[in-house]
């Protein structure tokens, strides 16, 4: 067989495979925001059967074989191939009973989860958790290949080639300088700033809307909805995200949906003559983050764009709930030890995910037993932010991922924003006029940056090289402390 | 092998069909109410990725081998194993290419199709239909066995057993009748009753929110949505129906929404306990609808049912539009010969489909090119109806069917209303009382009758005879033209 007829037979296949991944995002995404509640047991039957179908081509040794006869592919093909190589490589060694089982106990797992947090009830939750944390350790066991293993081979699906150790490197020397960085905050006993008013959630919704925009979500390619987590799905022409509304805080909503404008950015800029295709797909989780936080961040709460901001609120919703444009920049950056990752400032939030990742890494080495995992998140919380966690709704019970099956994708997120400060760095080196351009609205240039040099190039180089290449310097965790330091002595005069 | 082991693993491959097949009726719901614009090429990917795997399980050499070693299963069992027969002898007679050209074709096609009945144009629609109509004629080639084949071998599809020509016996003895009806009530001019005032939106479809509860449908379990065509898709516990809406006649909307809830309430009302199995789904197509016509026709617009829709609307709506449930009565049941079939009367509604049954075995015999078809269409409409059609909009446009590749399924909407006419007569035997029951809204032991009789027994038996055991005799087309003679002699003296 000739490599081209090998790679068009590949390609088709791959295609089958992302076409059928988009499907079980959009279950996803339709649990969350339109599914009727007596419809869970079916999506989870639904959610298996996808999984499965996914499973039975990725495993199919037809692939195995395509992936052998197309090896002399060149360029983008190359990419596709090594990644069908991978992806059926990881698919033989999982038994479909598993895959199956996985599907449905992650989909079943976060109505149970839902449920749960809602009642405050970690004991509702437990046996759930026990049941995924066991299919995750068995799919880990069967994943194990060239000294991967465990927890490891966990993470390597959401960040392909990074290990546990690597990111314990980067975060050893990351926590220092946050727990350093958050008590000089701290001895300055800032006052708290408070919004006043409350916000209509349409109004805000509306609002939420017009930044996205702003920010070059494409709307005809797209969609905004409530859910209990935010969220983004979809690629190309289909990208939807999700937010939540507080009515008395729109940070909640405008922030989370930046954040996820910056995920549904990335995605609708992907290239599109790989679509569906592992080199038109996201490079990892990490840099999927790197993009949502950039936004939601570095851009989202500089002081530059509170300038913007404020007008907006004022149009949007008759008012920004502070005096000016500087107090909004406190408020937006208000630094405070909270229960609530998703709500943390950017000094408490890494600290948050480190305390995920020790979590969930004894979790799934067995030394964890779900029953204890309670006792254990509150511990850890007590030593780490000095605070009693007063339930589990604002413990252990407050994030979908465990009950959807996601471990190490936690530690992705801190990744992220490590990467998120290099890419920021470079931003400000790269359009010296970077914070006229936030004050008026203007993220043009901003969005074209990211497209030509992440976005478009997929996964064509492997995470680390591609952040490595957009910004000129091997990326560490010195570009984001730099980043916090300069930002936070400004606010508190540190 | 034994039977029972054979029997499980059978099941456990139907039950993956069942719910790939409920996957493929969500991505159309959300292609059809929630899709962004530019997610309709992907949503093709989708469709034909969804049909490649139910087309992979269906034509697996395994199930072929299980439905042998399961062949004494008993009882509902028995059902499910020669469905399975069914469907693999379905699935292996059409090549895997072929499935998924079909699956993407009419993804697309309905795109095309949206906008082409927008504009009008059916030149700009006709290139897509030739590219359907082709594949579909390939498929019925494909499908043909003892002695069904060509438009036959499509129509089993959607009504099991029952053939064309049988279709031709009781459609030649139905005409007449409608005919000559249509006739002597058009001898009496009748005054064609207006409505008066608007109707918000939303009061519309709080309003069809609390007819479709009336009628028994469990909200818990669906919910409404607005779209171009009303549909109603799932099964069980999410079962989804659309609607639309004309701030000046909400007759559209209400009756339409208790079209679709008849559609769901079966669907909602199957046996559990065969959750995803061919024994746990819809007896056919024309039993659907013989649920549907029933909610909107002979229950919805009785005499009886008016009186208590007219005090819903003065409530909900502020105003029936109409003076007194008479008014009403006679609005509802108002003749008169249109180019829409979703809008006909009882009495023209059946020679719409008969037209279009006509037309398309021709399109599928390649007796009618597609290139002619709206000249055909107009020339028929023109001769059926004595109307020249006055674009394509209102014309061959109309219809989503043929751009979804849904080919034989037009007949079974009159042969759903001939079934329709004999359970109308045999709940007018069973419950005495039904007319003071319409007039009150109290539809819980119709609801109970069609359970239990229908709905329930999903596809225990073949369609003809479950029919037959449900009303007590044969069914024919005696009962719905008594039914119409009865009901259009009160309202026009005849």
């Amino acid at each position: 067989m000739d490599t081209i007829a090998a790679y068009e037979e590949l390609a088709a296949r791959l295609r089958r495979i992302g076409a059928l991944e988009e499907v079980a995002g959009l279950l996803n995404w339709d649990q969350e925001t339109q599914m009727p509640p007596k419809g869970g047991a079916q999506r989870a039957e639904h959610a298996a059967a996808v999984a499965s179908a996914i499973h039975d081509l990725a495993s199919d040794p037809r692939l195995g074989e395509l992936v052998a006869f197309a090896a002399t592919a060149q360029g983008a093909d190359a990419v596709n191939v090594a990644e069908a190589g991978r992806i059926h490589r990881r698919a033989v060694r999982v038994p479909p009973a598993l895959a199956a089982d996985l599907a449905r106990a992650s989909a079943l797992g976060q109505e149970v989860w839902v449920k749960a947090r809602t009642a405050s009830d970690f004991a509702a939750f437990a046996p759930t958790l026990e049941r995924i944390v066991a299919l995750k350790r068995a799919e880990a066991e069967c994943l194990a290949e060239d000294g991967i293993s465990g927890y490891d081979a966990l993470l390597d699906g959401f960040e392909p080639g990074t290990t546990a150790a690597e990111l314990d490197a980067i975060f050893a020397r990351l926590r220092p300088g946050l727990v350093d960085l958050a008590g000089r905050i701290a001895a300055k006993r800032p006052s708290a700033p408070a919004i006043a008013g409350q916000f209509p959630a349409e109004a805000q919704l509306a609002l939420a809307r017009r930044l996205g925009g702003v920010f070059g979500y494409d709307w005809q390619a797209g969609r905004l909805d409530l859910a209990v987590h935010p969220s983004c799905s979809g690629s190309a022409g289909d990208v939807r995200i999700t937010t939540r509304i507080d009515p008395s805080d729109p940070q909640d909503c405008l922030y989370s949906t930046l954040h996820e404008v910056g995920h549904a950015v990335y995605e609708q800029g992907l290239n599109p003559a790989q679509a569906m295709l592992p080199a038109g797909m996201h490079a990892s989780m990490a840099v999927h983050e790197s993009q949502s936080r950039l936004f939601e961040n570095q851009l989202g709460r500089s002081r530059a764009f509170c300038d913007f901001l404020f007008r907006e609120m004022q149009t949007g919703l008759g008012s920004a709930g502070v005096a000016d444009p500087d107090a909004l920049w406190r408020l937006v950056n208000a630094v405070q030890p909270g229960f609530i990752r998703t709500e943390a400032d950017e000094v408490h939030y890494n600290l948050h995910i480190l305390m995920r990742f020790d979590l969930e890494r004894a979790l799934i080495a067995g030394s964890l037993p779900v029953r204890e995992l309670e006792a254990a998140w509150n511990a850890r919380f007590l030593a780490d932010f000095g605070q009693a966690v007063p339930d589990a709704r604002r413990g252990v019970l407050q994030d979908v991922h465990w009950s959807a099956g996601l471990f190490g994708y936690f530690p992705t997120y801190t990744l992220g924003n490590v990467y998120a400060g290099e890419i920021h760095a470079a931003l400000q080196r790269d359009i010296p006029d970077l914070d006229a351009r936030l004050a008026a609205g203007e993220l043009g240039e901003v969005v074209a940056w990211l497209g030509e040099r992440i976005h478009r190039r997929g996964r064509m180089v492997p995470p680390t090289r591609l952040i490595a290449e957009a910004v000129g310097r091997a990326p560490d965790e010195r570009a984001l402390l730099d980043y916090l330091e300069a930002k936070y002595s400004d606010l508190h005069d540190l």
